[in-house]
């Protein structure tokens, strides 16, 4: 079956689960290049690439001909073609705001790639930190009428790009560790209200169960996913 | 005076200057909260701070009375409302993508923030990275027909965010690295012309004076830069 995008992503979710997310949202089709692809293409010659780009995802509109790199830039490109995202510049920045910082938590969930190990001293150090963090999407959708039972992050009538990659953000993790998940309810409740409501419509909870298939309960794999589950007391 | 903007950046270049140089290039006026009142923002509880941030920048547009932070956001925000980005969607995601590749380079120059400090093995080590990266701009730019004398990184009449992010990129660097320039030059000829053309509009060559005079030749502070102008012999 002909799809309408190409995929380059490790298979695991991490930062790719935020792309894949708006795709399946959305009802799109796309195939998966696979970690080997990746690899090859990661070696080749920056002529050769799509699109120039140091680390995946990097994404295909196939009807589009069009390459893009940069999970930020991915998804703005999906939210203005697939009409996710809002029609104010305010809003739209904020939209894109959102997503930065979602791909900075993920950075440190991992200390940057795996730079050092957790020890449950770091965790410890962490968490402060990490509530810092939730309690932003808190204040922002408190800011903009978020409720426990109702409500989007920014406002507005229907989910966008700022929903979905909250929802990710929040439910792949907590899924896979449930101390987080006490602290994101804990810390930002109608945040983690917000991420329950966004993950368990259809799209999101079918892509939910794929990856569980996919990609076992892998998070971002690696050394740097053991010793988050050593310290998180969830090692399989 | 009233200015347009209020801008929460230290008093160093990096990753401000993008910031600066986009509002410069754009002849809006804006003033610097400084670093007292930027450690007091960053200290203070969440519900209190314009819009919630971790680090800055962090920028207020005092007539919309809005506030945003995350480097890429901001640039998003300031392209839409000053008219400086590409009209179609494949541009605006290229031009967000350059921001957010502009982003992590200078976080790798600066080892995430200082997590190490610089080494001549290191650096050595890094040396074919850098390059790696030089050459995305070369190649994208290379697609979108610059040529040595003439034209912008993603084609167009002229300049947009993607330039300005290129030329404070390179040239913020490069002024102050002359290997990283000498570097620059080899590898990626046509960015380095871009580069020199584009910073030396009135607007930015005036900031880059102002920097000097603000900042001395600071680039990022701390005992990063330190250590950074350890290995390519640019003690002060």
């Amino acid at each position: 079956m002909m799809t309408d995008y190409k995929l380059y992503y490790w298979s695991v979710p991490f930062r790719g689960q935020f792309v894949r997310a708006v795709l399946a949202y959305a009802g799109k089709t796309w195939t998966e290049a696979g970690d080997a692809a990746i690899s090859k293409l990661m070696d080749s010659p920056v002529s050769k690439m799509p699109v120039p780009f140091m680390g995946p995802p990097l994404l295909i509109d196939k009807k589009a001909d069009f390459a893009i790199a940069q999970m930020p830039a991915i998804v703005l490109y999906l939210g203005e073609t697939l009409d996710l995202i809002p029609a104010t510049a305010a809003l739209r920045a904020l939209t894109i705001k959102t997503v930065n910082d979602a791909n900075d938590v993920i950075d440190e969930i991992t200390l940057d790639g795996g730079r050092e190990m957790w020890t449950e001293k770091r965790w410890r150090d962490f968490t402060p930190r990490l509530q810092k963090w939730m309690s932003f999407w808190e204040e922002t959708g408190h800011r903009h009428g978020l409720k426990a039972q109702s409500g989007f992050l920014l406002g507005g009538e229907k989910p966008g790009i700022a929903d979905i990659v909250t929802a990710t953000l929040w439910s792949t993790m907590t899924d896979r560790f449930h101390e987080i998940e006490i602290l994101l309810k804990e810390t930002a409740p109608l945040t983690a209200a917000l991420t329950r409501r966004i993950a368990s419509l259809p799209p999101l909870a079918e892509l939910a169960a794929k990856a569980q298939i996919d990609y076992g309960d892998s998070y971002c794999g690696g050394q740097i996913e053991a010793s988050l589950r050593k310290v998180l007391g969830a090692e399989r």
